[in-house]
């Protein structure tokens, strides 16, 4: 028989958890199908940064969708906290986007007034005044683009804060149930089949990742998304290493609680494989050190993997399946899916319900073109 | 284009690698597709028990397999450790299927009766003497059937062992490849395609486990198979607690290395979920208590689960598909996976080669009738 | 030459840490020596019950200190989360100790109204209204002892924290290092040779749990105190099991965030052994699953082991040497450190600076009585 | 009271238990008291070289000794793996100390040369002979001295092997037994006071590896040890990346079974800190990346420490305190202790049993000069 929600969400990662709790709070039942465990894969791996500036250059539709996720986290963080009874750790003391040479220091004073210019707040901070609030930075940098309010938060924390936020309005999350057959017919889905039965809707949204081309492909559609490895480690700071981020070309270290530090990440285009390298580490090690000499000194405690998903035009795809009706796709946040989670999950419960405005810049429409290029 | 082999084998547990190193011997060109890591699953987990009489009571072709399979080892377990530098501490003390009540003994020394009528070695112990010889066990049994020939090995050493040693005759792994899709055309297969891309060959053996009947749905076959947790947990002796492998019901204790003590194992049918729980591992201590109350005194080390493919009639499928040509199935081997590799390894060689002897118990031609019941 | 300091302090567990807090606040120079890490010992260990009311019956200087140190934590846990930058997860749902048979009722009964009569709330819940508060307890039990103020604590956090505070309050903190001689002369202690060299100091407070005797031998003293093993585990519910903790003979279970629930602990005396034993957490489940049988579902996490210092009175001993002037005691806090912490803290201090009211109910002038007894 | 031994030795680390095994064998009835768990510092912690003539380049009396042991290793391993159950991964298949300049090349040249003359073999391989041999390493360096009889093991498995052995033979071990006291008197020592009561004897050996100084002092003694910090890694490579051991000036790298690889050892004089630390890893990567630049693209295992003893001159301390009579030291092995155990536990047998022949050079007789000097 199956069991019968309003809405299906293929996918327990941040994503996922996030458009469940949205729809939860809009009254919907809602089940997550995760194939293995909450926040298990890329959303648990994540160095948690929400990085709309740093991570994002040019103003655009995702510039400014990712600034608008950012604020909408001051008011998430305490009610996802209150419902889930999980400490997400959210910080907001700024980033520091790092020039090592001219040319970095151009591009970033270019950038400053790009983004002022598009309504947020950056700086250019001289080498001197960067140790001044940063005194464990190297002096063989010229400086920094600060931003105020690129914040972070730990990631895995909260994507359980997500999944746990949504039980508790309701929502129904399965996890080891993996998605064998997209039940289509007549242009339209119905539901999934899983390895624990059925699980029929109307609407069913595919939020799995790196995964959500393998999903997909049970539905005729090739998703241009490719998994994208990246690895990082954490160490354990004695004493407080930086207050904000720090954060360059190729490597991101971020302070967290009780002295943990994570420094992110690789990037490995086309790799599905979890497995942490020694000359993933090392390499990131080198620029750690190279941003944060002192760093040496901390305590080693652990590195891991996620698969990120790229998309072939580097933005989401958000919106509902060219064929079939009632199936919907949140995928392709490559690194910043923490960030957009947020505005993910409100759009694609706006999408949902019909409400969304004219046009949505990430709609599958585009992919014709994606695919002829 | 993909990648061109004589044999595509979809599955990096025990069973797949058993196959991969059994073609590569006689000179097939192999890959060996494990979608996450070799010996991750099921194979990794097991307790190891070569349980041939233990296991599996009654006379009968699964019965001689095993037996089989079982005396393979002795030349097999030099061969592979030689190949693949992997210490795989085979184990050959005998087990004790021990009694607690009347009836168990009856039903012992009947099992005794028939075994040695099938040609094997079997003989009840009264408890004075299974104290003699393994002074840990509870003088509350009413004693033993010994069995000297069912030893035993490190299920995840042995399992890599195969997939190494294939490696170092030719056959080529792949981790993190997923199976998307089976190429079939004019039923026949043609390879498959992954997350690593097209991998072709006209002979692709399925070996996935309790995964299996995912990869087949692919074909439209639904495989009568499902997936039944197991849970064990191992503990450290101080001082050797017992010499051979204690087996009651519901619970074995195995002695490996070190003072290493493995306890297995729970059985849960029909789920896929991998978390170990409270009271899974709290009843198996207990039954492990009562069989060896000194067990109680030693150190605590870890649990987990493995994922085992129970088939509709419990007998594995070893056969070709109904419908595609040279598209073969190794799946379902239960709790006795371990035990059935070298046999299932040079059984799906031979049905590979067209040697196989007339009947195959464990074909495929069975499946109408296990669905009709 | 050897560093000089105000005050010494012997051991980074909590009351060390919270000591070397208190001195640092009153502006004095402070060094914490601790031989392995900081909170790696009981500190570390403890399930985080700030049980005043229900570790410790009876009124007395000890209940009196215990509720005393229980409401400094309200003022406290945010200065310290501040300060160290830990997140300590704190909790204020109350606890229930519970009866299984009318005996325990009827002392429970009891307690209730002595503690009442010393000032502190608490009420008795019959079994259908604890079940209306907390579903998930076993019917079997006949009600329990409801103490709205005794809340509870990550315990290793909040040890971290204290010792980041004082770090970032001018205190010195050295790991690894372990004393080896108190440096002694007339009757005066001046300081302690390490593995890092010497530290000076007129003020040297030995605050080492239950390796307290041993350092202390070092000065020709006895301190009775035994070291008590207490074994603990920890399970991960998927929806919140209890709200509030649920203490019983012999074990207690304490929610903490994210769904991780501890569960504690075994008590063996005269053992230093660090091993968690299968005996151990077999028998802490088995009282876990009697009060709440749904615990069976929750997934496995880890177990661990604390050495907690009982003293001979199971009163703690906070106050100068016999012999050595300048030489302190703070130890034998048995299972009642993390709660003792923040009145420890103070009592050191004041009696460091002379201050100390009247009589000291936990001086060590009780120490003749206690060897001749 | 007190438990009466002939003999009780404390320290369970690899020259503890190797001495336990040798003087159980004679008959003798021995305790080992070791303050945590058996071979739970340097000796579980080496990388389990056996480099007599790689880490030891002159002739002289430790080379020698270091030689014979070696070569005793040979009956040893079997032996011990029959008598404890432990598999001890002895593989003897040489070691290559690289050349990475002409300095280098004529130093070893002069080695070759050198220990050739005092019976070894050692052969010089230029570096395409060397490449020949192991592919992988790189071809920047310019060849490598050969020596084919220093083998290697896992470390941790023999210094348990030799524990348990010991036991097998009737030896007593203790752990968690920690010494607070040597008991002397008149000159001789009669035994030992831990925290689990007395263990009297005439002949008490300290073999406590760093920590001997600290128990030595006891007896008054300031043994000349200092503790030298050496972090370590391991990876896993999918494919043999090396069948010998390539050892260079400060890394050396061990391929282990199953994959593994070991690569040691930082080096860090005077500190007790058992953290890992980020700068030690990172380098120690960079010079096994300058060795064999394919360890780029095995996974990664784990970062340890060991604390490793280092006397003044360089030689272990192996005789009799210079005042107390019955009292024996065998302490100061540095990076050598996994080696010289098998001499160790023999030469210390015989200097208990009166029966050493005239000179020994490793005696405490040295102690005044080293003092003085």
């Amino acid at each position: 028989m199956g069991k019968v929600f309003d809405a299906v969400i293929v996918g327990g990662g941040i994503n996922g958890s996030s458009i469940a709790f949205h729809l939860a709070k809009r009254g919907y039942k809602v089940a997550v199908l995760e194939k293995e465990k909450i926040a298990g894969k890329a959303s648990g791996a994540a160095a948690g940064i929400l990085g709309a500036q740093t991570e994002l250059d040019e103003d655009g539709p995702l510039f400014r969708m990712a600034c608008k996720s950012r604020s909408m986290y001051r008011s998430l963080i305490p009610e996802l906290e209150d419902l889930s009874q999980v400490h997400i750790g959210y910080q907001n003391k700024g980033m520091y986007k790092v020039a090592a040479d001219k040319d970095q220091e151009l591009e970033l004073r270019r950038l400053i007034e790009s983004q002022r210019k598009a309504g947020e707040q950056a700086e250019w901070l001289p080498i001197d005044e960067l140790i001044n609030r940063e005194p464990s930075v190297s002096s063989q940098l010229l400086g920094a683009m600060y931003i105020p309010n690129d914040g972070q938060v730990q990631a895995y924390e909260l994507s359980l804060a997500f999944a746990k936020a949504s039980r508790a309005l309701g929502a129904e999350i399965y996890e080891y149930a993996s998605v064998s057959e997209l039940i289509l017919k007549d242009e339209k889905v119905h539901g999934v089949a899983t390895s624990q039965g059925e699980f029929l809707a109307e609407s069913v949204i595919v939020a799995s990742g790196a995964w959500s081309r393998e999903v997909l492909e049970k539905s005729g559609l090739s998703l241009p998304i490719i998994p994208v490895k990246g690895e990082c480690l954490s160490v354990i700071a004695e004493k407080p290493l930086v207050q904000g981020t720090i954060f360059s070309h190729g490597c991101y270290i971020v302070p967290k609680q009780s002295g943990r530090v994570v420094v992110g990440a690789t990037v490995k285009a086309n790799s599905f494989d979890e497995k942490v390298t020694l000359g993933g580490i090392s390499s990131l090690m080198e620029k750690a050190r190279n941003l944060i000499p002192d760093i040496a000194n901390t305590e080693w405690e652990r590195a891991w993997t996620g698969i990120r998903p790229q998309s072939a035009d580097g933005q989401p795809f958000l919106g509902e399946h060219p064929v079939y009706k009632g199936l919907y796709i949140a995928a392709g946040h490559f690194r910043n899916g923490i960030l957009l989670a947020p505005a993910t999950g409100e759009l694609m419960a706006d999408i949902l319900e019909g409400k969304t405005v004219q046009a949505n810049p990430f709609s599958l429409s585009r992919l014709d073109k994606l695919v002829h290029t």
